[in-house]
């Protein structure tokens, strides 16, 4: 016999992308800031102290809140803290989706969406993008049924964000919750802040990862009204954000200026290799996204595998949809200077 | 219409300890250790630097999986990391019960338990403790049917530990998973992780919250057998336990010499706190734990509130088990003078 329940017991766990503990390679995989983070988080560092640690956190992030909302131009209350965004989508899916129920989401997307249906026994509609990667038509009637429906805006892997006006329609004619996963939209040109105004089914998640340069410190913020924000507040852990990222987090967040030069210089990286990526055969998509998804001119896999070899590491996906792209995440100048350098020599090699 | 599922709406949230900003206030209600961690968590701390955290943490926190292995003498894939152990238990519920399956808990105890698996869609069989808060002669019968059985020892708040016969009972006689709370073990004077290596159906869960003076950092660990471990796993959040914890956590894990050391200390104070209480009248409960729950010779709520009053926090839990009683968590020896001065001031009022 066996004590696990029959949906964990027969899934694969999710896999994230590899963590390589050599710090020669180039890493190029994970959508990492290549970046350090701002000045004001390494003051916050420095004034730490460890007799503070033995007591509990904040349970509700009260500061990080109060930022956030007066950012948002939101209420405290509309505002809820997660250790990394992937902790919200967990409680989101905790808080919306029954055992037995359904959540929908583009294909191709973040893999982890089927993954956290998967772990709380419910099932996943796949509802395929159109040949640029954007939703079909009829996309809300194919949802149509589930209880949440998943949109990274900009999208993983592929980069691009969807219109606006497709944004506001799914969120009109869906009638479960639409969860706008917003991890990248620093990098984009417009995001979907103002629909939490506007719509109660809507929720949208942030992260610190990307474009604070803090992966490390596990931090994640989602907004909506607060009625929806209420029953996630049940659902979450106590004392889910730490005090050390509490802290930091609100250094960072408060140094909006640090973030902003740092994107501004990640999105004229973007223009600039993806210019010289096409240069040599490849077929890049649109980014609004602090990664490229590019069709290289050999096979995508080998690509991947040949650049390991000259110790750079980029994200592959197989897969019908998305086997033929290798995803770059946008490192410096000098980083995308050895892939561009490591690509002429392996197409030379061909 | 509501978005949410029926059992997160019909649920009250957990309500953790109050967590004063006052830093004024004698804080004897959360069960945090009164001293600070070890000095090497302070030189860990002051190692840290914020370049590193734009990197994603290690997802499978290999350092401190390894070092608790070591120390328990188990493998290393015997044991998992957890953003504190709330939110190993969360993943406990969400590995074994199913929606509409059932957990199985004493009462009282930790009062989290039957929260999660409402969360779940589960239901709670609550197993009255016998007189001396023990478990009844019949406890695996009443058990029976539920996929879960929390067993917190030392237990919460009564702070006495069952009979380590019982337990080897429960762990042969219970069909489901046995999840053994050690959240206070370090206080007590024996411990079930040697269970782990004869029962496949037992996880263990531990803490850095109490005995090493981290509750600020949220770092749980709890170990199995390597398949309950395996199915865990895979029901966790990637990167649940971020950079710096896994640094600062496992700089406390080294130094095993400094939490004995406070231990003592705690326990010493135990003694002498319980032996001042009795004389003033309070039926004190025998404690394996960093708290007291005694029985004051006036209304246990009328005794919190004056002490209040005091400047000096206390924990009270309504209800038939409990609301006899005040659960005091063990401060240094001048808190406890604090506390027994007001006590007397109080007790004089009446």
């Amino acid at each position: 016999m066996s004590y696990t329940r029959q949906t964990i017991l027969e899934m694969a766990g999710y896999t994230p992308g590899e963590q390589p503990r050599d710090r020669l390679l180039v890493k190029l995989n994970t959508n990492e800031n290549p970046y350090p983070p701002s000045p004001a988080v390494t003051e916050a560092l420095a004034s730490l102290t460890t007799a503070g640690l033995r007591l509990y956190p904040d349970p509700l992030a009260r500061a990080l809140r109060q930022e956030a909302a007066r950012q948002w131009n939101l209420s405290e209350d509309a505002v809820i803290c997660g250790n990394g965004s992937d902790d919200l989508l967990t409680i989101g899916v905790r808080t919306f989706v029954d055992q037995g129920g359904t959540i929908a989401c583009p294909d191709p997307t973040y893999s982890l969406y089927p993954v956290l249906a998967r772990i709380q026994g419910a099932r996943t509609i796949h509802i395929p993008l159109d040949e640029t990667f954007n939703p079909p038509p009829d996309c809300a009637r194919q949802a149509a049924g589930s209880s949440l429906l998943f949109l990274a805006r900009p999208n993983a892997p592929t980069g691009n964000a969807f219109d606006l006006s497709t944004m506001h329609q799914l969120c009109r004619d869906y009638q479960g919750i639409v969860w706008i996963d917003e991890a990248y939209a620093d990098f984009a040109a417009d995001n979907c802040l103002d629909f939490v105004h506007k719509y109660p089914n809507v929720v949208v998640s942030r992260t610190v990862s990307k474009s604070y340069s803090l992966a490390g410190i596990r931090l994640g913020l989602a907004c909506a009204q607060p009625p929806l924000i209420e029953q996630m507040l049940k659902v979450k852990d106590s004392y889910n954000v730490n005090a050390l990222t509490q802290t930091l987090g609100l250094a960072a967040l408060k140094d909006q200026s640090h973030m902003q030069t740092n994107v501004k210089r990640i999105q004229a990286t973007r223009r600039w290799a993806a210019d010289e990526l096409t240069a040599l055969g490849f077929q890049v998509l649109p980014s609004e996204a602090n990664f490229l998804f590019a069709r290289p001119p050999i096979p995508a896999d080998e690509y991947a595998k040949a650049l390991r070899a000259h110790h750079i590491l980029i994200r592959y996906f197989p897969g019908e949809r998305t086997g033929d792209y290798a995803r770059v995440t946008i490192g410096t100048d000098a980083d995308m200077q050895k892939l561009l350098q490591a690509t002429r020599t392996i197409l030379a090699d061909q």
